[in-house]
């Protein structure tokens, strides 16, 4: 996008570095994204697949992979399969909160329709599972199943719990991991499974892609009130106007006086909003730190995931995913 | 109900025979509906699972695994898993088709939303996973794997095909073998699988259940159309009102004259329906014979389905599953 050319290096040197195995994953997506039958799948997942997603979560499998020390094939099965689970995920989610825009295109369900979403998506999931089962290996298909379950359970936890005010920091962390980090460590764990590494690296590479992924949501939960120091193109006041309840609002309810407590009970739990009343949410967020304190714990997970990799070996791969973790906080540092 | 009560004898004969372990099926349901963060996954799940559906799928799978000869304890995951898939399907398809009613009871999109029948339909499907890898059994995984593709593939195929007056029998077949016997069959076939049947034998029951689930679907199209001798409580004209292209139809479209395409392009592809509209279609369907070759479709798929059973060992299982075939097709009789 510009702005953010020089940080966004560490994604980019992963890219590099990876580069020949992620020709084979995307080979691969492309491949099994067909349908024989109905043109319609095809057409879907490309629109969305091909918008130029990062290919983050896939890159994640082949840097761990390859930081165990795996020389392939099936961490290429695994990345492919992680990106399917995504992908699936965003077909649902755009339905379930009826979003029109995802990676600046509209999204599918406004192109052809929710039906079209919802079934396309099954799909997908079930090409993540067809996928998955390839390598043979029970315990990549455990991990990756567990994941699964986790994200949709994530997913209709946020559905009850965004809205209710008696949702905590608990809560909250629960919901970031089913709806985000699950995936992320999911796939870091696999890289690593697949590789038959120690079980002090498996672990490890959990831990990072578990932190990573907390420290990701929380990122994306502060832009959403605008927490960046520039501009990064993401609308501000999304989460206030779908009501979901996120880091930086859960804090500032906690330190909320009556009066306050009865704004964020009308605009959140009631969803009875009016002009002005994003600039007053801003306004009560800075009182109280919000920001400042739900940076502070991003900043913190990033920490987690950098010290979860001196178990693993010494290795351009590991700098790069420690850089990533730092760049994944900078955006609103 | 009461009016079916005698042909109903194959199903409840076969609860009968397998009542030990539906019993463990059951518990096993239970147990991996719940969720320990998000009450409303048991909530809408309950709804549906223990609204009395028929169980007959898993049933399926704990009757092939009894007649090779199996002795447990596997085929329960594997029926618990397909009652899953089946369940998240159900709760898909009641979103796509804008469902109010679903075995006499309102939909859970209705009772609560889409939103929740969606991601608690996702649940189910990774929990399906999970439960299918627990047996770790390769072959099955792959069975149960790609008949969620096929699902999928049909849901996806049906949307386009439905109302396109130039589908013809070899596409509603594909639908039908994706919406409906593609569980069947990799309900039976898994069932031989995990008993270590010899391959003939696991080809035979792949071949009936798949001859069984497409007469299922033939006589559930055929009763759309009040194609019964007698009342079953099933509304007539549903999937005339959606528009959906099923095998009667195509009959009666593959003989029309220039005035009667006219009348299915008005009706089922523009979804221009007016007063009188379904009696003009019961009446076409009259004059060409197609409810009446639809049916004799249907019993030569039943027949199909008994004829596989011929590889089988000598079992009271088997002829209760013969009967079986008989019973879903006495519905149009």
């Amino acid at each position: 996008m510009g702005v953010n050319e020089n940080v966004q290096k560490p994604l980019d040197r992963l890219a590099e570095a990876l580069a020949s195995e992620m020709e084979a994953v995307n080979a691969l997506i492309r491949q099994r994204m067909a349908s024989r039958h109905a043109p319609r799948i095809p057409e879907v997942t490309a629109h969305l697949i091909e918008a130029g997603g990062k290919r983050l979560r896939p890159m994640l499998t082949l840097a761990a992979a390859k930081l165990a020390g795996y020389d392939g094939p099936y961490h290429v099965h695994l990345a492919a399969t992680v990106e399917f689970i995504h992908t699936a995920t965003l077909l649902h989610d755009d339905v379930v909160d009826e979003s029109r825009q995802r990676r600046g295109r509209p999204t599918a369900n406004l192109l052809w329709d929710n039906k079209s979403s919802v079934l396309v998506g099954d799909y997908l999931f079930a090409r993540s599972f067809q996928l998955m089962v390839e390598p043979g290996n029970l315990r990549t298909l455990e991990i990756l199943a567990n994941a699964s379950a986790t994200i949709a359970e994530g997913e209709v936890l946020q559905l009850t719990a965004a809205q209710d005010l008696g949702t905590d920091e608990s809560v909250y962390l629960q919901v970031v991991r089913g709806k985000t980090a699950a995936l992320f460590s999911a796939a870091t764990e696999v890289g690593g499974v697949i590789a038959g590494a120690p079980e002090a690296q498996v672990r490890a590479l959990f831990d990072y892609g578990d932190a990573l992924g907390i420290a990701f949501q929380i990122v994306d939960d502060l832009l959403d009130y605008g927490g960046a120091t520039e501009t990064i193109g993401k609308n501000v006041g999304d989460d206030f106007r779908e009501r979901k309840l996120t880091l930086p609002v859960i804090k500032a309810v906690a330190s909320a006086d009556p009066a306050e407590r009865a704004f964020w009970a009308r605009v959140i739990e009631a969803g009875d909003q009016h002009d002005g009343d994003l600039e007053q949410a801003l306004r009560l967020l800075d009182r109280h730190g919000s920001m400042r304190a739900a940076r502070a714990d991003a900043m913190d997970w990033a920490e987690r995931a950098k010290s979860a990799l001196a178990e693993l070996p010494d290795h351009p791969v590991r700098d790069m995913l420690s850089d990533l973790a730092d760049f994944v906080v900078s955006r609103v540092a």
